[in-house]
Parts: C-alpha cells; sequence; structure tokens
C-alpha cells in the first residue's frame, strides 16, 4: 500500500565532518531528493507541479532518527514511501541502508500548496487532486 | 531549568529555493550551528571536546515542525535549549523566530561518545561528564 | 574605488570536512553571501531587484585562490570589493581573512539580466542600470 | 594524456535557487566529487590515502566559467581530466555538460600533503607518489 522508490546516494567528501561520519542534515537533503524522485515515477515531475499553477508539496514537520554513521564513499539506498495518503495531508517514510544495514528512519509530513489567489506571495493549502492521491496510493 | 542560548542567523540566498522559501534541510544545519554555540557559551568548544578525547554529542534523533516559511534575506533567532538532561542523553529544543514570529520548532535528541578502546574507529557511548552536565542544567 | 564592504562568518562544524579543514564550496557561498550584503549596503537587495523585473546579477566567472585553511569555530571576515564596474560586467573581488591573517582571496564576474522579452524561460542580458553602477562604484 | 572519468549528477531541488538556476558553489561542490571519483577509479581511494597517513589532495585554486545555467532535474555529466601532472601539483580540468550541450567548465590545482611530522595540525606538502602520479597520467 502506498507507491515506494529507491533513491541512491555515494557519500561524497564534503558530506561528512571532522568526526568522518555524514554532517546529519544532509540526511534531509536525501530525503528531499528520494521524494522528488518518488514524484517522478509517477508521472508528476516538479517542474510539471509548478507549471500546473501548484508550488509543490511543502514540508509540515520532518523526523529522522539514527542508528548508525553513514562514512564517506558509502554507497547508500534511500527508500521513500508514500505510507499515508490523505486528502491534504501525505506522510512519507524513509530508510537509508547500506549493504542491506539500516542507517537510520525517517518521515515527512508534506501538504499542497498553490500561491494564494489574493496575495500571490502567500501560500494556500489545496487538497491533493485526485490523480496524484491515486498514484501516491499505488 | 536548562542551559539556553540564542544563534542568530540571515537567510541567505543559496539557502532558499525555487520557491523562494528556505530548503527545509538548511534549519536543521541552524539547529546544529545553534547547539555547538550552546555549548561553546558553556565553555564546552567542540575542540576542546575533540582535545579531550571524546568525539562529541552525536545525533540519534532529529525532528521539526514547520509553521511559516523563511525568506531571502529574513533575519531569524534560533534559540537553543538544553531542556532535559540525563545520564547518557540530552534532549535540545529549538525554536525558530523571524521578529518575535514563530517559524518552526524542533528538537535534538544526542548522546556522548569517544573513539571505543578495542577499535578507534568505532564510538563507545559515555555518560554525560559531571561538570558538563552541571552547565547544561544551568 | 568601488564599494567595499565586510561580511562576518563563522565557521561551523557541517562547514567542515574529515580533514577538519572547510570544505572549500563553502568558501564561493560566503562569496556570493557577501556580494549580496554589498548589494543591500547601496540599497540594492535582491528582493527589490527581483520586483522590478530583473533576475539578479548571474554569474560568468569565479575563482579562488587558497594559502591558509580554514578550521571549525574560526572567525572569518569575507571582504567584497567591487573592483571593476563597466557597463554589462562587474568584477567583485574578495579576500577573506582570520584575525588579519590571509586565508584566500577569489574573484567573481557578474553580469545583469532579466526574463527574455519572447521567452520568460530564457535570460536576456542588460546593461548595468545607471544608479547601480554609480553605487558600485563608490 | 592524463586520467579522465565522468561523473554523473541530477541536478535537486535544493541545488537551486529562486532565479530556478544551480546555486553556482554546488558546481564545485560537483568538481570535488568528479575528482574523488577519479582518485576512486584509478584505485586511491581517499580512505586509502588517509589510512596511509596522506591527507589527501588539498586545493589551493579553484576556477570556473558559466555558459548556461543548470536546472532542476537536469541530468548532467562532470568530466573531470588529470591535464596536467607535476612533481607537486596537479591540475585537474572540468567540463559540465546536459546532453552533449557544455554548461560551464572549471578547473582545481591540487597538491598532496601530510600532517607535519613536527606538529600534527600542520600541513607539510610532499612529492606526488610515483604510483599515483603514473596513474593519473593515464
Amino acid at each position: 500500500m502506498g507507491y515506494k522508490t529507491v533513491h541512491k546516494v555515494r557519500i561524497e567528501w564534503g558530506d561528512t565532518d571532522p568526526a568522518r561520519i555524514v554532517f546529519y542534515p544532509n540526511y534531509f537533503r536525501w530525503f528531499d531528493a528520494a521524494c522528488h524522485q518518488l514524484f517522478d515515477d509517477i508521472g508528476f515531475n516538479k517542474n510539471k507541479l509548478l507549471d500546473a499553477g501548484m508550488s509543490g508539496m511543502p514540508i509540515v514537520e520532518a523526523h529522522a532518527e539514527f542508528k548508525r554513521p553513514g562514512l564517506y564513499s558509502d554507497r547508500i539506498e534511500v527508500e521513500a514511501h508514500a505510507a499515508d495518503v490523505k486528502d491534504k495531508t501525505v506522510r512519507f517514510e524513509y530508510r537509508v541502508t547500506r549493504d542491506g544495514e539500516l542507517l537510520l528512519t525517517g518521515h515527512e509530513m508534506r501538504i499542497m500548496t498553490r500561491p494564494h489567489p489574493d496575495d500571490p506571495k502567500r501560500l494556500q493549502v489545496i487538497p491533493i487532486p485526485e490523480d496524484l492521491r491515486k498514484k501516491l496510493e499505488g
């Protein structure tokens, strides 16, 4: 239940810190990239969303629990899963593994917005379009 | 209860994305910077921890809830608070505001480690030293 | 000759790599931030440029020569200087110091653009507006 | 003459700025990643260098000339080329293309260092080891 994809990442030198492990905000960068790949996979590339007058799916919550550190030159897999698709929110769950070993888990809650009709500088929350919701549900 | 500090940030062009708002992983970068500033304030600069044979306070959990977007050239305040200091963990809580308006809240759980005596490539969890704990408790 | 400003930076943990020195692309991030501060100082905040239908001053060349490494928790000064202002280009020169000691020098060449009238997805090079040029020349 | 490799990158949302183009310091991040891949290819992974007591090949100069902007979700190729290998320096040249179209060129000058025998906090320049030089020369 819920579309899943896997985003592959090589941990680069600049992603790691003097403790020789990944500087943790980078994992959220990779969650975001995996989420974008998931949208690509199901035919909703961000460019398409922007062209359709939506501003994408802004984040309302982000969370991660770290089990083992990622190291320079590791090849990791970031699994993204549209785990819970509601009218106005989607919960994306993430699992990051290295050769099958779990490094961390996390999730994001996202909503859908468009520029507000009365003030294009503000965002307005809108229901997730039916066709997108069906694709996310897998 | 618990030491508090405020880390000031100017949102730079490169911190924002095509939706003209902060790319969210940057907030965790600023949580981390605020946490480092808190350690500096209480006399435990990371360099001092490293020189004392500790590898610092790695993260085991990170969380954020986003209320309003930060925009290019905003000046924001990241308040860091050592909210719950236990024998082996510390919970740091964060509040990010712009001119007093709340943009997001979050927290990190951190532990203390040193290189493992049997294998310097692994980390060993250690109790938080008494003097550091007292300072964190404010 | 040419407006100058100084942008102050504290080197954060996540800016440094396992060699315990700044991961070098970050210096270009700080060049860019110093350049934005220079525009702010002279009354041309990027938001104002964007609202006036310009897309800012995209980069056509960037260069840096590194003398000494920056380290975690160093406080550095990034001096930006509008060193050569021509009709369609500006050369910004940078000097990064730590307590007066030179860490690196660099420069950027920038041009001015706006969305192309025939195709808003392309950029069109335009002359630097007279009022901006005067301010840059100091 | 000189070893060449190609590093593939997908431009992510967070790599782009409100002008909807790549925030330029990221290109240097990708130069660095391509350089690391080149070392991997020829059997000199950075971890191996570090374990051999070297601190890698720090940068002394970095340069880029930008022709066309990279956009979100573009797939680009970063060609790295060990173009000029001397006793103590290597010049790496970069070409970034999208579907064969040139986006930018650049170069880095790098030297080889190890922790100074008299003061492990300083770096000492050393000649590039013979076996590494041969591999770089292709």
